[in-house]
């Protein structure tokens, strides 16, 4: 019986301190299959003749741990399922390894650990086994955790920023920056009240619908770090092709925008954990965004821009007042730790 | 192009910065396949019908980052590519993800990654994808290093703690306490003078060439965080057995056995990276004992105790005086931060 309401050096110490912390906070509620030290899993997908396994890892480090619209174990499985899902797999397994600092307080742990199995049961994916290490005080900040995710890629499925063609159209499935913008709120050094919230999401669910509706999906790419700029720019890089977009038609909330405007800001590099860009033939460009939109986590979808064969590899965003810019990466981002 | 000699809080932004860092440094080395966000794997061995996927995952913090006969990557790989084995599955694909505090040397970064890559090489293991995020000086401890791995569990074989019965020998394959013996001479605050090295060695090929020869083998741990006790306390949990182990013929490094004797320290309860404890009908017990001593990380190998029917779920110890005494689990452990 775990009795602490801290986690102590002995919890992370291999014996019954670390045996019991371990069962009753962490596989009391994944309920992993076995319990052997490693997880043995089928899944008849992954036999299907020309199926690929996918996989994926993330480290999250994310200030403040809980923050408006979710915390570190949502933000982990999200963005770890999303990881699988802009590359066409299908989501099945994920394993979740905690770094505790000493003094972390359990009842946060449980907190966790509850978002972290809600969040995988509704996108249909088990956390199958983990681990737990304890560091003293002071080696690291509260909790990290990294998640790896295996899925599988039906046969003849193969998504890759390098198909992107002149011509395909670029659509998000909804507001950019929400999720930078919530933490920078959140960290209280702004004198800000907002209502603002994490837009962090795992959107297998919706890129099954989208490639049900429009097979011929070239690519696609979740816009975490670096936010919508990085992720095209990437894209651009890898397909040889130029990347237009119109600054007019892309999604914000006002409360973005505003806060934006206050701290000079850029939203295009603002990290998303629930965001996605994909492209798609011109002519298909109509059912994907229409099977965005049927879902509540694509309610916000918007056609943003397309591909062009002027200036691979660029970015260019025409702005609200008629002139065009380019858009690069940034060398680092605005914010630091935001996942 | 990388400048830097020092890893900065824009190493992990998302950025063109974090691009360079990830390119030189780690994928450069690494030789992932493809550039999207996900691993797409396939291997012939996972589609043979009756065969499983095994999965594990582990959190690597260990102080100090390099030691005498490793260091924190070669750690992680031998030890996630162990929890698999150990299991029956073969290894297959790892993933590494870092967390970097700020003013970690490259210098350092590099070194650890090339002994990943010499590490997973050897095993015949590939590492194909990855992480890295860097949190401010402070918010962690140098460096950590999260490593998951894939592999393959062929069909029929079923290694498992429950299926140990009593009759059944145990089997180390090399001296104990090596790890935790020379991770404490390695932080300096004994002013020891040793040759102790860390035995720190996959054990993928072991197992491989065990199972070949004894392929009734009942299950396998590796004994690491707790040591020997640990490993076998799960075991006698397991199955319902008690285990009988002898203390004459514990494989012991008189170095270890000095270091154990000076500090009050028990080398039962000493971590291991490099060995395995197995079970095995007696029958089989030779043609086990003598792969394992046939192979380099196997040659110290020795039978070190049975399972019995007597006290279900104890480990007891014949001592070198003729006594007998329970060897319990601790209830944290000696060293903390010792993988």
């Amino acid at each position: 019986m775990l009795r602490d309401t801290h986690v102590t050096l002995a919890h992370g110490g291999g014996g019954q301190a670390m045996r019991d912390l371990i069962e009753e906070v962490f596989t009391a509620v994944f309920a992993p299959p076995g319990m052997e030290d490693q997880a043995r899993l089928e899944d008849p997908r992954l036999t299907v003749p020309g199926a690929r396994l996918a996989m994926t890892t993330d480290g999250f480090v994310v200030t403040p741990i809980e923050f408006p619209g979710g915390d570190i174990g949502k933000i982990a499985v999200c963005g770890t399922i999303n990881d699988l899902a802009v590359g066409g797999a299908e989501p099945l397994w994920l394993s979740a390894a905690f770094i505790i600092e000493e003094g972390c307080e359990v009842a946060l742990l449980r907190r966790v650990v509850a978002s972290m199995a809600a969040e995988a049961q509704a996108a249909g994916v088990r956390i199958v086994t983990g681990d737990t290490k304890v560091v003293g005080r002071g080696a690291a900040d509260g909790l990290f955790v990294t998640t790896t995710g295996v899925g599988v890629i039906p046969p003849g499925r193969d998504l890759a920023a390098g198909r992107i063609r002149p011509g395909d159209v670029a659509i998000v499935n909804g507001p950019l920056g929400d999720h930078g913008a919530a933490i920078l709120a959140a960290r209280g050094d702004l004198a800000l009240s907002t209502d603002l919230r994490s837009d962090c999401a795992a959107l297998g669910h919706l890129m099954e619908a989208v490639l049900a509706a429009a097979p011929g999906v070239r690519a696609a790419r979740d816009a975490t770090r670096g936010g919508l700029a990085a992720a095209l720019n990437e894209m651009a890089g890898a397909a040889g092709v130029g990347i237009e977009i119109d600054e007019a038609v892309l999604p914000l909330r006002a409360e973005v925008r505003g806060l934006c405007e206050i701290l000079g800001l850029d939203p295009l590099y603002l990290a998303n954990e629930g965001t996605l860009v994909l492209f798609v033939p011109p002519e298909e460009a109509p059912a994907a965004l229409a099977a965005m939109q049927a879902r509540p986590e694509g309610a916000g979808a918007a056609i943003i821009g397309r591909a062009t064969e002027t200036r691979p590899g660029r970015v260019e965003m025409q702005t609200l007042f008629g002139g065009r810019r380019i858009v690069d990466m940034l060398v680092g981002e605005q914010l630091p730790r935001i996942c």
